[in-house]
């Protein structure tokens, strides 16, 4: 079973995947790319019995479009967790979910290739599978994620977002939740409207808006052309986001996708959604927005070491720049 | 003049970098590699014209061992730092220093195959340069670097290490302190001196030990054999290392890039050192250690959107690995 581990000065923990263990001596050598033919594709019609069985799909004419299914090599698994202390030491089982939902039965399509109404499903797909998760007391966070290419860390090219379910809030959220809650004691506001409201009246920073998402490069991005998707409105989870918001979600998203495409030759990228934790206090000030970041540079040791970032573009040029992609 | 931007949920602050501005339309296509030719190489004994002026160096025979010259490129530049809002955002303007420290004349030589006594030699660099710089009111931070191998972030092949001063705390740095100062309230000691204690007690972690600094697996590592070297006494700051303790920690360094060199085919690596901040309350609180990653696997979107890190290696089974290498 995987074990979770906390840094004891940090706070941050790891996991120590036992499942996707592998030897010390498997790092001597390099990689083999996995193979991508579409006949020995798990994630492709006719090879269903491949994978773990299924949790959930969506089918048009009676072929699927989507399925969720768990992940063949978890981070973490269902189970109760039991902690334990070694000294000044922390230590959780790795418990949770891990699940991969393939976006198309078509090997080739990319999801920037998706119609829009397809990429709703996919949305919609995201919320039933949140939703459920957090049914489950022992779960804390539900984190959407993709992996585009492999420089992004996908390791099948079959085109598919992926979900893990943790027994503790991550570090990241946990701040964004406290940092919108230092904000709104001061101000009375929810920081992530506010956000919204100057992009808006600003202007030099969007990208694309409709009735209810707006998408704008963040004013301070760690990444060149890093990209963020906001609700117009607050809302705080999945379960806020009715069909309508699905659809207003998937049409910036794929417009995104396409203008980061057209303009950055098709790179490699990672997107991941924040929402509010499952349960907990404070969560009514979060506010639902999707990240999405190109792979262009890489991280070195002094972002690994500071948690600075360096970004050689100013969000307001990647944003004219994508705007006119 | 670079910018300093402070992201209003977090505040984590990102430098947004016009000195190596690249415009939008480069990121269209791959990048070349820079020419790695001897006879072209700015780091070269007769290049020497081609860095900016040298700050600093080592001399043996008459020849220079070691030289320190600013970056060509600097992401941040000396200057008095100027702080301003913009609705809720704020900028700071990006003054600080970056340096790049040359770590031998020889083109070829990574820093691994250097003997110790030099390696000694650029551990009294890094001090003076730190305690140098630390004198500027302006500066709160020195953080000391190594890019090893493109993949790790290094764009020219000639060894170096480099050193970034910044007007803020880096975030990791005060979250340490933060983590280091609530042990020290609840417990009385030093969370970095237990941890080298329970470390030298369990030994299934511990790589190797001299007098001075330990070298051992962190309980909860990020990164497959991440490697960190620990003062054994209660050090915070660069000028708390005098010529002993320069001796030692190269000679655990050196131990300890070997090993990994030899049990992981070369791999590129990260390693950076955290110290107290230069001037602020709670510093002693810090306890001086060196943290080295190589770059074995890749950061997807899992962890860029949690703070979450998943390991397939147990910190126990690296080191075994490593203590047989």
């Amino acid at each position: 079973m995987p074990e979770l581990r906390k840094d004891p000065v940090l706070g941050r923990w790891v996991i120590i995947s036992t499942e996707r263990a592998r030897r010390p001596s498997d790092f001597a050598t390099a990689r083999q790319p996995e193979p991508s033919d579409p006949g020995r594709c798990p994630f492709c019609p006719g090879n269903e019995h491949q994978t773990p069985p299924e949790i959930a799909r969506r089918e048009r004419d009676g072929n699927w479009t989507i399925r969720v299914v768990p992940n063949k090599f978890p981070a973490l698994v269902p189970g109760a967790p039991e902690r334990r202390g070694e000294g000044i030491y922390d230590r959780m089982n790795g418990v949770g979910a891990h699940e991969v939902i393939i976006e198309s039965p078509d090997h080739a399509a990319e999801l920037a290739d998706l119609e829009t109404d397809r990429i709703a499903d996919l949305m919609g797909v995201f919320r039933e599978r949140a939703t459920d998760l957090a049914r489950d007391p022992n779960i804390r966070y539900v984190l959407v994620f993709k992996n585009h290419g492999r420089s992004a860390g996908a390791s099948l090219a079959h085109s598919h977002c992926q979900l893990i379910a943790t027994p503790v809030v991550p570090v990241l959220v946990r701040n964004e939740i406290e940092g919108a809650g230092r904000y709104f004691e001061f101000r009375g506001r929810c920081i992530y409207c506010d956000i919204v409201k100057q992009e808006l009246e600003e202007q030099t920073r969007v990208i694309a808006e409709n009735e209810r998402f707006v998408s704008f490069e963040p004013f301070a991005p760690r990444f060149p052309f890093e990209t963020w998707i906001v609700a117009r409105e607050h809302r705080c989870g999945w379960d806020a986001l009715d069909q309508e918001h699905q659809a207003d979600l998937a049409e910036l998203l794929r417009d995104a996708l396409g203008r980061i495409n057209r303009a950055l030759a098709r790179p490699d990228y990672n997107f991941l959604v924040h929402v509010a934790p499952t349960s907990g206090p404070g969560n009514e000030r979060h506010h639902f927005h999707l990240e999405l970041m190109p792979k262009l540079t890489q991280i070195a040791g002094f972002e690994v070491g500071s948690g600075f970032y360096i970004n050689p573009v100013p969000p307001e040029d990647a944003a004219r720049f994508l705007r006119e992609a």
